[in-house]
């Protein structure tokens, strides 16, 4: 297979690459040189080293490569607008090659923003063309979209992955959760709990640190109660975009898979993508409307 | 005035002493020495530096410094309990003094637990002997404390202050916020919407950081809306706390302001004390109860 082509999920932490041969994929690399420790002028070099061997051919890149403290900033779209992303040249074509990232997108009542999202949305509609409903991708910041006649009509954001990492890792609740999986059981009563009453959810906060100081509360249980109260909380707050709909959920494994079961828990039918494959299949509409802008 | 005994304020982070002539302050002393950084072996030498040129006279401390992790663990008493604190010495008179460190409380349902505000409590019927009502002290983990017949009948803790730390400091909405004192009438403005909406203030976080991406909103508004969820919050949970209650907020000043703006919107009759005075004086009862114990 020739390579003809690049794809780039270039993102705050990590550089994810394919060297693509129209949809295949001939090579996958991964480093951790995402765009929060680089300045403007390392991203030509550092993706030279990173493609080392491969040949000149047009990069499509998408993530927060794009956002203003990126190489190149490619402005915000405002919603509603085609799922395939709009892209943005890398002026001087670095490296001999064409460089072109995808631009992220704006909503402006309710105010919001997404980068890196709208190119596995093109994906989602690339694997399944007559998708009609509700995204959810779950991560650092859990976007829900809403999806219509193959355009991204309006999204919302969610904290819950930044708040959870950083109540999990920072807080005192550190000392009493479990690094690994989660209680499911707990999990989904926490989720319910949280959804019929989001005040008390707050006040079970410390509890699950008292829990764990006087009565020696499973780390995997309180693992479970945290998350299922931060994903409850969403679900509350997202209920006008999952209530009566189906949901894709478009994320990591271990993640997508707590959001599906808390879904379906609500009695929503719920559908995976992986974001690789989402993301991958993106990047290949957008390189594909480059060939053929029809 | 002559020295007879020395108050100490030994918390996470830091040290405060005070060298007293009975109820009098003789000297002030602060470091930055506080239990976080400490092993068990060094708290005796750094006492011993701390307090250089005081007399060989007792000690009586409270906070973390009887904390497992502390100096020596002061077991937590359970309530109810009378407010007085229960004084546990430390082995061995450490530079010829005798250290007695204030036990912290526990209630085993719903599980919580304090270590320093039990102390506070002492001080505030100490100031107010007829004291019957409800204390809310504001920090890091904000306590709201039902007090009776000079009892300490039950408690509740929120998360409050360390989740505005972590989210102000960490998290993307760092960027967004101002350093300094928020917007008086959109923090009231977000406790209402958090009281009444839990779950909206939830999907209202990472707008935050939209608005000020796309419309350049007021930094100082951005954090009066995110403290004003926090404390709206934890109001909407504590409502069984303050409802039809006289509330005295205990603290530093400037929290203790959001506070109290904050319930007197609801109607709340509000008394302030500051946290350095309660922390005092019922230090002070400790000690008189250590010289007196009938």
């Amino acid at each position: 297979m020739t390579i003809d082509w690049i794809a780039a999920d270039w993102g705050t932490t990590n550089l994810r690459l394919w060297a693509m041969s129209g949809r295949g994929i001939v090579e996958a690399r991964t480093f951790d040189r995402g765009m929060g420790g680089l300045a403007p002028q390392d991203f030509a070099p550092v993706l030279a080293e990173a493609t080392a061997g491969w040949p000149a051919v047009p990069v499509i890149a998408c993530g927060m490569v794009g956002s203003r403290q990126g190489w190149v900033e490619a402005p915000y779209i405002p919603v509603p607008c085609p799922a395939v992303p709009q892209l943005i040249p890398v002026p001087g074509d670095p490296g001999g090659r064409p460089v072109r990232i995808a631009a992220g997108l704006r909503q402006d009542s309710p105010a919001d923003v997404m980068r890196g999202e709208e190119t596995q949305i093109a994906g989602l509609l690339a694997l399944t063309p007559d998708f009609d409903g509700i995204a959810c991708l779950p991560g650092t910041h859990t976007k829900w979209v809403r999806i219509s006649a193959r355009e991204i009509c309006n999204f919302k954001t969610f904290m819950t992955g930044e708040l959870f990492a950083l109540i999990a890792g920072q807080s005192v609740l550190r000392h009493s959760l479990s690094e690994g999986e989660g209680d499911p059981q707990a999990f989904l009563a926490a989720v319910s709990d949280a959804m019929a009453r989001p005040e008390r959810g707050y006040g079970g906060l410390f509890q699950l640190r008292a829990e764990s100081l006087l009565s020696g509360l499973d780390p995997a249980v309180a693992r479970a109660r945290l998350s299922g109260t931060l994903i409850g909380w969403e679900l509350a707050a997202a209920r006008p975009w999952w209530l009566g709909c189906e949901v894709t959920v478009i994320g990591a494994p271990a993640l997508s898979q707590l959001y599906a079961d808390a879904l379906a828990a609500q009695g929503v039918p719920v559908s995976r993508m992986s974001d690789r494959d989402a993301t991958l299949a993106g990047l290949t509409a957008a390189h594909r409307s480059v060939l053929d802008p029809a």
